[in-house]
This record gives C-alpha cells, structure tokens and sequence, in this order.
C-alpha cells in the first residue's frame, strides 16, 4: 500500500509564491510517517495541475492518494472548482483510493495560532 | 494605548467564506489579551475593504494596529498589493502606529500542522 500526500494550492505569477509550496511539500514529507510520497500541485496558474499532480502519484506507484487543499476559506476554488477537477480524476483512475481532506482554514486550531503569532507581536 | 488586531483575507464572491473571516476574528479577539479589538477587511471583492478596515479601528480609537494578511503564500497580493494599501494608508493615518505582521503561512509551524492533518486522516 502506497500512500500519496498530495498538497492543492492555489497557484501563483511568482515562481517564488509556487516554490514555497514545494518546499512545504518537501517539509513535510521529512516528518510525514504515514505517507509513502508529499507531492504539491496548483489549481490554476502554475504547474503541475491537479490532474498532473495526481498522475505523479500515480507513476509513483500510489494505491491511496490524500488531497489537502491548501486553502483559507471555502470559496469558489475550494467549494466547486476542486471538488470538480478531482472527480473527474476519480473516474479516470477507478481502482486507486483518492480522497479529499477538509481544506487547511477550516481547522479550529487555526484561531489559536493566529492569536499565538499577532500576541507575539503586539 | 487601545491595539487593533487587522486581519486581512483575499474577499471572495461566496458570503459564507468571507462571514468564515468575521467569525475567525471574533473567535480570536474572545482569545486575545493584548488586543482592545480584532476586525476583519478584505483585500478585493469584499467589504470592508482595507481602507476601511483601518478606518474601524481608527474610529474605535486605536492608536496601534497591527495588520495580518491572512495569505498562505508569498504571491503579488502578499508582496506587492497589501502593503501598497497599506503604505497610503499610514500616510492619512501619521498618528497612528500601523505594522504589518508576516504574512500567515510565512510561520514554519505550518508544516507540523499540515503534518498532523493529514496524518489524522492517513
């Protein structure tokens, strides 16, 4: 069993905004233990895409492929767009698990490590 | 002294992401010891805008806020837009200290966050 980490941001002009999230991919790929592989993609703009990104897990021989979509707040891209792009992955890779995770704002920890960082620095 | 927390999220079309923000704001100011009040603004799309943002903390007497862009990462919106706001802004403002924290996914705690999420769900 392979198991695929596959972080969805949104996607960036600036390469630098793009590599950001390729290196939290990396970082969290040297802590992950449960993942096999911690691969990063991007909605829009920048590359690889999400069908690109769940095609590199595939070559990499994943059987399980999580998706975290990086994201704030339930918008558009998290509400529609994804859910849409994703599913019509699923079709094309039917005996493979994907499935997607709750975006990143929507956890409640969230509220305690903004109060952490704007206390830190009042 | 009254401190204004200023968070500051992209604004999308969705009313139940931008109400998300108004209600991470509130969670944070239930939490918050060094601040006399927490609000919300919105780079595009929603209102309050920024401008008015910084205008709500003024009227509710601030005389230091400090700005969090509530971004993930580094692009245009981060870098260029948000603090070009920001600058006009502390020209109106000269009386008041006005200070942009790093923007929210900069924090390296994000990776160990991440980390646990997906974990959770592995």
């Amino acid at each position: 069993m392979n198991k695929a980490l596959l972080i969805v941001a949104h996607g960036s002009r600036k390469e630098e905004s793009n590599s950001e999230i390729f290196e939290l991919a990396k970082n969290i790929a040297s802590k992950a233990n449960s993942f096999d592989m911690v691969e990063a993609c991007f909605l829009e703009i920048a590359k690889p895409s999400i069908p690109e990104g769940i095609k590199a897990c595939v070559s990499n021989k994943a059987s399980e492929i999580l998706i975290m979509p990086y994201f704030l707040a339930a918008g558009r891209h998290v509400l529609e767009d994804i859910p849409s792009i994703v599913d019509e992955e699923k079709v094309k890779y039917s005996d493979i698990s994907i499935k997607s995770l709750p975006y990143f704002g929507s956890n409640p920890v969230i509220v305690d490590i903004l109060n952490t960082l704007a206390e830190n620095d009042a």
